[in-house]
């Protein structure tokens, strides 16, 4: 199973990352951008026949791991 | 209009970052878990109008500044 993860920072948490991206397409000339926001975006391949169990499997290593729950959320997709 | 932005490392391209989290995901428990790939999610607001100009201006940030082409791949959504 493949699993795709989006790990993105909760609203209201400083960005200094999406600012420092936003402030340089400003000097690019991108002048309509406005509110960048970087995440992180992961890919795993899971040893597991069902989706339910790569599904359960991923949260928790959302949980323990991948994701800070204090200032980040997180979801994920699992694929065939 | 929202513009979110996927950069992947390319195949072939060596991922220690992946590496480490595949490591950390094996001594958490998780041993079935393989070919862990780390990458980049962002998430912009655009201030235009039509979709196709989003697109368009999404393509020319991911070519000058979002991916490095040589060893990432992009792609990217627009959204109402």
């Amino acid at each position: 199973m493949l699993v795709k993860v989006f790990v993105t920072l909760k609203e209201g948490v400083l960005d200094p990352q999406g600012k420092a991206v936003e402030n340089s397409l400003h000097s690019l000339g991108f002048g309509g951008v406005k509110e960048v926001r970087v995440g992180k975006y992961l890919e795993l391949s899971l040893d597991v026949a069902e989706a339910e169990d790569a599904e359960q499997q991923a949260r928790r290593m959302c949980e323990k791991l991948l994701a800070n729950p204090v200032i980040e959320n997180y979801r994920f997709e699992v694929t065939g």
